[in-house]
């Protein structure tokens, strides 16, 4: 099947599943849990044999352990579907009521989206985590996942299509066929992004250069981040046993990460100060410190240059800049910064303010690491992505940003031309 | 002043905008009304010589009417401005609420898009709303309005421009300067759609080519509309007097406008009674009927092609067509529509909800017309524009839709690596 004709199924599919009720999307979810339970042997043999390819091909540690789909990660998986059952249907709310007239209602309804493409990395659990994603805001999903996991990804999309190809016991209504599409090659994605008359949202995640490939290459609305600058800002006023513990934190607690920090700025009052102390626990943990001149007239560090303020290192390795204030701090952070998380650490309410309300960023952090930044701590249940643009969806997107609404007007005969001519009156009454 | 540098003092701007308060905008807002009123002179002076240009150029007589802001136009705008100041500012609500631990809060604000660039059509008024809109909730604007309009727009750009440069008595903050742009020619707006390091959203407004044309030349979010291709589908079981009133009133109360229908869709129970009965009236109308081959053998008129479901006619022209039932004519609108406005004559509850679930449009209506699809109708107060895309906002954009949301995470030294290692638990708990 080509990739047109799958997104094709995939749009017709989305159209019938938007008007599927909760308790069917939540007993299809239970059932997907229950088959990747039961159908495990087969799902760990097709990774088993992704595994000893990427051995042959030389993968690197990290990513085969990403890779490794055994029975911990199924359960981890199925623990996940059971708290997305749980969490509330985000499509059928009505959000906002108004009486245009007596007989004439204006209702905005929470809906699906429609069709979302994903393309994602190499762990085959994202796979099951969006596709439920999908499932349960009730829109359809084509899903291309790493090509080191291809076949584990072909037998989970089996496994999913499977259990939701069924009817529940005693039900007319059913998931319809072909809300999940599984694409297999770089050319199907390419091809996929062409598709702008059946999808209504590509979601990309992966690397910086991937993603920047998908926003330049399709007409389909992009959600997501191309890169994680994120900063630090040590206030003069800051508790400086809390800055190093939140800096380093948010440096080291995992590097590989968006919401890693990349570059710490200094307030010139306390630099003096606190560069010796955060070296020291730096040093310690074999992070490379990269600094400005004026750090360097006050710790041993190598030189910083302009492409540093630039760099998402994903590293053991941090750029440092001595600033003279929070609105230098801010204007380094809103040139620099890739509108994902940064924090400030002070002690003075006032000036915590000032950085939360103008730094423009998806996350605005007060007294707090950076690497809180994500779907799972801040409650979402999961996510399906981080998004770095300022429309629709803005950081960790959960259930919520994969449903939009349509306003249902409901009257009782009325036309335009009574209200034009003055024989009727609007009453705009908020119901 | 080059574009690029236009969009840069207006991101600059709109840094400090987002953060003034709602009286300081409101008395902003006051204040460009008191000035449009005050250089009332200046302005029709100015759209005078568009006007003698224009009839120089002989453009025709319904857009030198647009074309034309006199006395009466300047106190419609201000008394738009009026509504507007009373409206809640969309800036700056908690849309959420999480406690993630003891000390550790999570807030999910309303905040302006950041800057936003609008091209549209030749009503001067229209750059007094638009730009009034941004100002409250906040965001910096590009605008590009007619060409023949030129001359209008420069003087309601700099009045409103001056009026906002001052500061009100007694205060500190003001209305930074630059949060309003005007680009003058063709060449600027593809200047303009290069600017996605500073701009945030794209809505054009305007024909169907030129929208697509914008659509297809940035990588900035665009919202907005391409065409309206509305239908009424009057169903097997309407109320026929009603179905012809809301044809009628649905194609004739305005036909140049996006929520005029286009093609009219009539269940085969019925077509024989109510085709020859809307037939007369449209007859009465001058209006032009296509119809497929089944309408063709109730009532005489000119064929439709298959190109006719395509069209968006803007004029005194409807095809027709009969389809077998609502899930013949939902499938229509899914393929054929635009996703603009679409609506159903029926007496039966069932149908008109299986309408209304299915039907993928920003507006699904239930026994009244297509042309209640509007801002000011839906009791928005006003809007930037009507969007046909999925994500962000659907439908007539008012000031809600200029507005995004960041997360504010207040802690108190809290670091990711005590939750990671279990020495903390995440309490989640709803505020």
């Amino acid at each position: 099947m080509g990739i047109s004709e799958k997104a094709k199924k995939a749009k017709s599919a989305a159209i019938l599943l938007s008007a599927v009720k909760t308790d069917m999307k939540n007993s299809a979810l239970s059932k997907i849990a229950e088959q990747l339970k039961s159908r495990s042997s087969e799902i760990i043999a097709a990774n088993q044999k992704d595994l000893r390819l990427a051995e042959k091909n030389k993968i690197v540690k990290p990513l085969l352990k990403r890779l490794k789909f055994d029975e911990g990660k199924i359960a981890d998986v199925c623990a996940g579907i059971e708290s997305l059952i749980k969490l509330d249907d985000p499509v059928g709310k009505t959000l906002s009521a108004t009486e245009l007239d007596m007989g004439l209602n204006l209702y905005k309804v929470s809906c699906p989206i429609g069709v979302i493409g994903v393309v994602f990395e190499s762990r085959p659990d994202a796979l099951v985590q969006i596709s439920t994603l999908c499932l349960k805001s009730g829109n359809a999903v084509l899903l291309k996942g790493g090509s080191e996991a291809a076949n584990t990804n072909k037998i989970l999309a089996k496994v999913i299509a499977d259990a939701t190809s069924e009817k529940a016991e005693g039900r007319s209504e059913k998931i319809p066929v072909g809300w999940i599409q599984l694409l297999e090659t770089r050319q199907h994605v390419a091809e996929m992004l062409k598709q702008d008359d059946y999808i209504d949202l590509v979601i990309p995640r992966g690397s910086n250069e991937f993603v920047r490939y998908i926003m330049n290459h399709t007409n389909i609305p992009v959600l997501g981040h191309a890169e994680g600058i994120c900063h630090v800002y040590v206030d003069g006023q800051a508790d400086i046993n809390m800055a190093v513990k939140i800096a380093v934190d948010s440096k080291c607690q995992y590097v590989a990460v968006c919401n890693a920090v990349e570059t710490l700025l200094v307030d010139s009052k306390i630099a003096k100060e606190f560069l010796p102390k955060v070296k020291a626990v730096f040093d310690a943990k074999n992070v490379e410190l990269r600094g400005c001149k004026k750090t360097r007239s006050i710790i041993k560090v190598k030189p910083a240059m302009e492409k540093d303020w630039w760099t998402e290192y994903l590293d053991y390795i941090l750029s440092l800049k001595v600033v003279d204030g929070v609105d230098e701090a801010i204007e380094h952070i809103n040139h620099y910064g890739s509108h994902h998380t940064d924090a400030i650490v002070t002690q003075v309410q006032e000036t915590a303010e000032r950085f939360l309300d103008l730094v423009d960023s998806a996350g605005v952090f007060w007294n707090c690491s950076t690497r809180f930044s994500d779907g799972y701590r801040y409650g979402l249940g999961a996510e399906v992505g981080i998004s770095t643009t300022k429309i629709h969806a803005r950081g960790p997107v959960g259930l919520e940003g994969l449903v939009i609404y349509k306003w249902k007007l409901l009257g009782s005969g009325q036309i335009v031309a009574d209200y034009a001519d003055g024989r009727r009156k609007f009453s705009h009454r908020v119901l």
